[in-house]
């Protein structure tokens, strides 16, 4: 599954930015403000109007919680994945109401139930601020300095939209540091679930199918946004087609790609081959284990911990496809050639004189990020303190010396503009279990002695004279932020009274902080400015050796691809591009109905009701990556056909390199989505909103 | 479980000997040859004669595969656990026949099956030789040429003694070389498979319940020994106890414990903490989720991977908990304490003044072991090339190269006194799965590309030119090693005629071969000779002041352990020493009967005709580890009153430190078994045979 995965890119060291990129066939992950109008007329005879692409851009929806979705009806209904949407049924279950497991249907809108701390983004417009950005950084400045000026003058200008505009603004980086763009949001955080099916039949064929094709997944899950507690009323949302895609139709994805890495040098790739992916793999192999045990202890464990294992089991999926990607010596020679190209051209151009050893300075910082990569991600990406708990410590104590800072000074998180969002997250009453955090604390003090030396300074004060086991134990009980209030108070505290309450987890945050602040500096100065600076460099170019058709590297901001329906071969043999009920049905037989393969009793019982040649899921080339979850598929007429749910095992590598040979983004059916909220969930008020044929 | 773990030995890096060892309490695992006479007498009142020790040396049999088990019958019946057997029941099972699922249970002597590659050892003399082995060390000698000496002169015993005797004969390091014992051992290999019950009930409660109490396994299974087609009549085996273990009883343990590491010094076990323990970890968590992924596809793949993935857990579980012990500050505190007591006494004696240094030594030889811990584990230990095929094509290159040589100067595993064990694996019958061989050896390729780095040479070499997925597949794909008379051509062929046979196999052992024995060399001249007579040293000094009730490490040589029926406390609470019936009915209810606690339904249809009462699994003190799995528990009389299965949680430590407060071994209670085979399986055969009543 295709969900945005933020501790990946931060474990991994990758820092949001890309560079240009120059397109082929249906390559790109496009700007809603720079589409391939050209390339679309010339190859498909179709030309989006500014009309159509605003209409498409504010029915986009970006699930803050990692993922993309759609408006799809005048009365605020959003469209997205049951993967995206599980963090937030997760949040609504309980012991006695397992909604993730055994699905959710408000038949009433007064049933429809609000999400604990689910914020949506609706992309409003987008301006160009590369100038301003660029004047505060002055030639001369150390890239420390460098780097403290942009964060300045970028936290100056997106706190003066939001008073301005009072929108949600956030300057976004993009073709790495060649443009900044500020991206305009409205915000919604009145979001209502309506309609969830069950996990089973959501992620039908589990770990085992992920990531694979043909697939038979109902991987969907709606919500309603709400303002002053009554529906919204929109202009712009997608309507329903009559038929949903066809082989061969062309078709568009609007959401929201998380991350790519596809103009990486080679040293980077090297070092993401050799040692940033190798350790994420680790560490998501011990996680795993470790949830893995505490589920097997009995079902309500398993609740507990069910939609963190399945983010870590996706995960671990996704990057082994990666890893083995960046392992394919044909890949890795190709990115060679290229570099290699562009490399010799800059040599023989005078003008680029300064270029020449950008790559130089790229490989020299990754030599630096594989010297401090384990201390910077034990301590500060937290991957030594894995608890929701050290989580809100953290972000208390860090609140609590930011806030006092000006604007432009702060570390970026707590900038004004971002304030909203994170008072959102820190006050969530997203349930916290005790015994599943003593669990992965423990495990991470475990891993974080294993990393750093159990003798060093560090670990000794983590520690304190006990054993992990111990350690996390004491902490898990003494700890009080449980307590909203508790976190609310502690966040109005002034540092003396902060200090005074002796809050277990924040006084492990103190701990490490001065250590932790040192390694992000030098990291922040040291490798990511160094790096932006340089492959900025390169990014120009780039442009002067292949031309214009470009588009940046992913950055979880709206986007816009497009391909064709359409199958492709695998050994030989020819898949097509569609599976349907009849399949889903056999599929689950061959396995003789057992987990992941077993069906929700509804669909064994309901099974003759179903038209079981409906269209069920289907691929087409469009040029997708993680975060896209949840995207609309939409035809020429900005009608829904689909729904973007996962990437097949050959898409894995989109990471690094685009392919349309086999690589294809996986949706689900607009008709099947009807046929089963019809026959299956008799949820026809629903089907009636979505077909704007309500009463 | 505790069944031996060769290759976690191996890959911690950990020689098997140990030093003199001072006992405390019901503390020790006795050589057969040096049993706590006096302490027996002066505690319990009891005196084991010379006739006793022999009976129950001659009735106890050592698993090469990993385990103990114990002659109960005149008729070569040999009782273990299941889960030592576990590993010849999957040899012996197939699609159809899944008899490590279903269980087996041949009601005569015609349906017994023979093993496919099982060897059991009986042990009968031990003869110390150390006057021989240290006359061939002469003084001045480099540890390269003490540690060739010393193999040679071994080697030579071993030969003459299995000329001689024609028994397996092994020297075997005691007391980390302070004494060289000879050991000879009637071996049996055909071995046939009697009653295995269902692994459901033998491993009730899998993961989640194993290494924990109370407990409720029917942990047993029975073979039979034959020589010439017949079973063997036995003068030596355990009769049954008429009422099996009760409160408070003085109870025996003769099994094969596996490895302890009592007497590491604190730079080994900092070593073990930091790096060792770590790797291993890290090792376990990937393929325990390589494992699960292949298992979750399907039920035969699950069938396939079974035994492996149990033995991968269980060492995880046993390794973490053996991890936590060494991060607990006061066992470090502990062992840092008496070593500081044994270091003082020694620079206070002159006579001492060669061993001052001894801890230093062994520290620089830790801080090469991290050096080279990698790249030895990954090529040498086979790390990186997890296969049966690597396994098999490694050996033949290497019997290829070593038969010709010298017996002494071989690479120990090809000395002419092994090679009949080696060949009876090397040519066994145990079924090998090309796809599940792919997934372990891609998985394997991509760790060793992680470690050793892609662009290393020995890594370009390896997966020349492909990815690990794509050479992982290319090998098996081409492998001929499938086939035994394959296997036994190539194993008689002259060293021409195997390179010209060009096996994928035996040529990728071929590559890495001359830089994978220079790693051992360098490991065992550098490290386990400098190791070995540091801590020999040690060990004298340790006698000088610590005295003689002594024992040595364990290594998987028969050992004679001791305690009492006893229950433990438990944050504050009393668990009882016994578990019956009702308890396991109960447990299984607790958890709605969802697996790992769904019983067989014999279970659930006969569950009237149990008398619930009857005692299930219980607790002792006695002093056991890994690989005194199968061991029998006996009373006085050296009658069965119990079989060891496991040890509790906090027995994980034993590892490093014996403990008599919370620790205890975990037994099924003899009279358990008798019910379970009289009402469940109506095994009366059996019954009787074990109870001596047949007619």
């Amino acid at each position: 599954m295709i969900r945005s995965e933020f501790w990946v890119v931060l474990t991994l060291g990758l820092a949001l930015v890309g560079v240009r990129n120059r397109a082929l066939g249906d390559e790109g992950m496009w700007l809603f403000n720079n589409p391939p109008k050209e390339y679309l007329k010339k190859t498909y005879g179709f030309e989006p109007d500014q009309a159509w692409l605003d209409h498409v851009q504010k029915s986009s929806v970006r699930f803050n919680s990692g993922g993309s979705g759609s408006f799809v009806s005048p009365d605020g209904l959003v469209m997205t994945n049951h993967h995206v949407a599980a963090d937030a049924i997760q949040k609504l279950s309980n012991q006695e109401n397992n909604y993730l497991r055994d699905g959710f249907h408000a038949r009433t809108r007064s049933e429809e139930k609000k999400c604990v701390d689910l914020e949506l983004n609706v992309l409003q417009s987008i301006e160009d601020v590369t100038a301003a950005v660029n004047a505060a950084v002055k030639p001369g400045m150390s890239p420390e300095q460098a780097n403290a000026a942009r964060r300045g003058v970028t936290a100056e200008i997106e706190k003066a939209s939001l008073e301005k505009t009072g929108l949600r603004s956030d300057v976004v980086t993009l073709y790495n540091g060649a443009q900044y763009h500020l991206y305009r949001y409205k915000k919604y955080t009145d979001v209502r679930l309506v309609f969830a099916p069950e996990q089973q039949i959501a992620f039908f064929g589990g770990d085992p199918d992920n990531f694979e094709y043909p697939r038979y997944d109902l991987d969907f899950t709606f919500f309603r946004v709400y303002e002053n507690d009554k529906p919204v009323k929109l202009e712009h949302y997608l309507k329903w087609s009559k038929n949903g895609a066809a082989e061969n139709e062309l078709v568009f994805v609007s959401g929201h790609p998380g991350r790519t890495s596809r103009l990486n040098t080679v040293a980077e790739l090297e070092y993401l081959r050799d040692t940033a992916f190798p350790f994420l793999m680790q560490r998501l192999y011990r996680m795993e284990t470790n949830l893995k045990v505490f589920s097997d202890r009995n079902s309500e464990n398993a609740r507990r911990a069910k939609d963190e294992l399945f983010g870590i089991q996706n995960s671990r999926k996704a990057r082994d496809g990666g890893l083995a990607g960046l392992l394919d010596p044909a890949l890795m020679a190709r990115k060679r050639a290229q570099e290699q190209k562009i490399r010799d051209a800059v040599k023989s151009n005078p003008e680029l004189a300064d270029v020449v050893d950008a790559w130089d300075r790229i490989e020299a910082a990754t030599k630096k990020q594989l010297e401090m990569n384990r201390p910077y991600a034990m301590l500060e990406m937290g991957a030594g303190f894995n608890s929701i708990y050290f989580k809100i410590g953290r972000t208390l104590l860090r609140a609590n010396a930011e806030k006092g800072k000006p604007n432009g000074e702060r570390l970026r998180e707590f900038r004004d503009s971002g304030l909203e969002s994170l008072e959102q997250e820190l006050f969530s009453a997203e349930p916290i279990y005790p015994d599943l955090e003593i669990v992965k604390l423990s495990d991470a003090l475990t891993h974080l002695a294993s990393e750093l030396g159990t003798n060093s300074p560090v670990v000794q004060a983590v520690l304190n004279g006990k054993s992990p086991r111990l350690r996390a134990a004491e902490l898990v009980t003494a700890t009080k932020l449980g307590s909203i209030d508790i976190r609310k108070k502690l966040y109005a505290a002034s540092s003396d009274e902060l200090a005074a309450a002796k809050e277990p987890f924040v006084e492990l945050a103190r701990l490490i902080d001065e250590e932790s602040r040192a390694l992000r500096k030098k990291y922040e100065s040291e490798i990511d400015e160094v790096k932006r600076q340089a492959n900025s460099q390169i990014a120009k170019a780039r442009y002067a050796v292949e031309g214009d058709r470009v588009y940046p590297d992913a950055t979880f901001t709206l986007r816009l691809a497009f391909g064709t329906v359409n199958g492709f071969e695998e050994n030989g043999k020819k898949v097509p591009y569609v599976t349907n009920f009849a399949g889903l049905y056999e599929h689950s037989n061959e396995h003789q109905g057992q987990p992941p393969y077993d069906l929700p009793k509804r669909w064994l019982d309901r099974k003759d009701k179903l038209d079981l040649k409906v269209p069920f899921n289907f691929v087409c080339t469009a040029d997708i990556i993680g975060g896209n979850s949840g995207s609309p598929v939409i035809n020429r007429n900005a009608e829904v056909v689909g729904l973007i749910f996962d990437g097949n095992i050959q898409s894995l590598v989109l990471d690094f390199s685009y392919d349309d040979v086999q690589a294809r983004a996986v949706s689900v059916h607009s008709a099947g989505m009807i046929e089963a909220l019809k026959k299956i969930y008799e949820a026809d008020e629903l089907v009636q909103e979505l077909l704007g044929t309500s009463k």
